[in-house]
């Protein structure tokens, strides 16, 4: 996780995110994962902020279907639109689970931080019976509140990192799409870290 | 596409709908499918409606990404956030594409009566170059007006079928959470009409 150079699609995005900030929603993203059947699945999830690295920050449930997904094809593709700019972000990449047991030093900070920073009622949510199975009674959902300072064990942060950003900007005349490509490092590659920061833009037709 | 009973989750989409009609974005969805080499792909696209026996119609350039994607995978998941009402619809389903040369006289006139509803400018848009291409010159996005009663032959009908569907609606306290599932008719069924319109319908934890 160190400070990587800012990847070339951070600054339009930073600017839809700023002409969008009045809406709460504009935060809030759709992830496409892949079943153990193969076939897709989509859900609503809130963007977190940035890890240091270009990272986007996400947080889930341990017990939810999208972990035991990523077990079996660890890619996903975020689909964000901004109402008001009108304008959509597609960023494809590698999924990452930040659990209790991480042993890298500054993702366990980062997701006993995130834990730290969000409501009551978020932290809340943790403690509520399994997502996705049967409905349980009423007092289930009123457990105790949870420590605000030590997460809940199947408290995780989600991590996406794009290899790959398509940004279309429905206001153009005609339409605008810009596609962002990560280079792949090659094996023999003696600075990994410097390679993966490499990135082509190429304007595309919308 | 013969007229069946509304599906148990038509009456929630229709009333979200309702509550959301002054947000036009509250009838953009995003759809996720599969890639060729199993990674999801995930892109915004908008609604259009109904046909009479409970697949939402979309429309797509055959020239498109997803196209191609379904050919590997029929399989999608559309998510459909409500700003407003604060709730959200997963809708998963097999996907069906309405080409010019569709069999299917129903569908036919489906995918023809589309085109003709669609604004001047959406219609535009199937005659500028490959999508997803490097970037064509700026004049070849100013082609002729289509002609409006007849589709371009790379104009598509997408029909998404769901047979599962997931309620979330954050507002509840807590949250209320429904899932409906389409029953599979059985091999010996012999009014396969009359099962494939079977739902049931589980309260689940959010």
């Amino acid at each position: 996780m160190s400070a990587l150079p800012l990847a070339p699609w951070r600054s339009p995005l930073a600017r839809a995110l700023h002409l969008n900030r009045s809406l709460v929603y504009a935060r809030y993203v759709q992830l496409a994962t892949v079943r153990a059947d193969g076939r897709p699945a989509n859900r609503t999830i809130v963007f977190r902020g940035f890890l240091p690295d270009n990272q986007l920050k996400f947080i889930t449930d341990a017990r939810s279907e999208k972990v035991e997904q990523m077990t079996h094809q660890a890619w996903g593709e975020v689909c964000w639109y901004f109402p008001k700019s009108r304008e959509q972000f597609r960023l494809l990449g590698r999924l990452q689970l930040v659990q209790a047991d991480e042993p890298d030093p500054a993702l366990a900070a980062a997701r006993q931080s995130q834990w730290q920073d969000l409501s009551d009622a978020a932290r809340l949510q943790f403690a509520w019976p399994d997502p996705g199975q049967s409905r349980a009674a009423a007092s289930a959902f009123t457990p105790s509140a949870p420590d605000p300072l030590h997460p809940l064990s199947n408290f995780c942060l989600l991590l996406l990192c794009p290899v790959q950003v398509d940004h279309l900007e429905l206001r153009g005349d005609p339409q605008n799409r810009t596609r962002y490509d990560q280079q792949i490092a090659t094996a023999t590659s003696k600075d990994s870290a410097a390679a993966s920061h490499h990135w082509t833009v190429t304007a595309v037709n919308p």
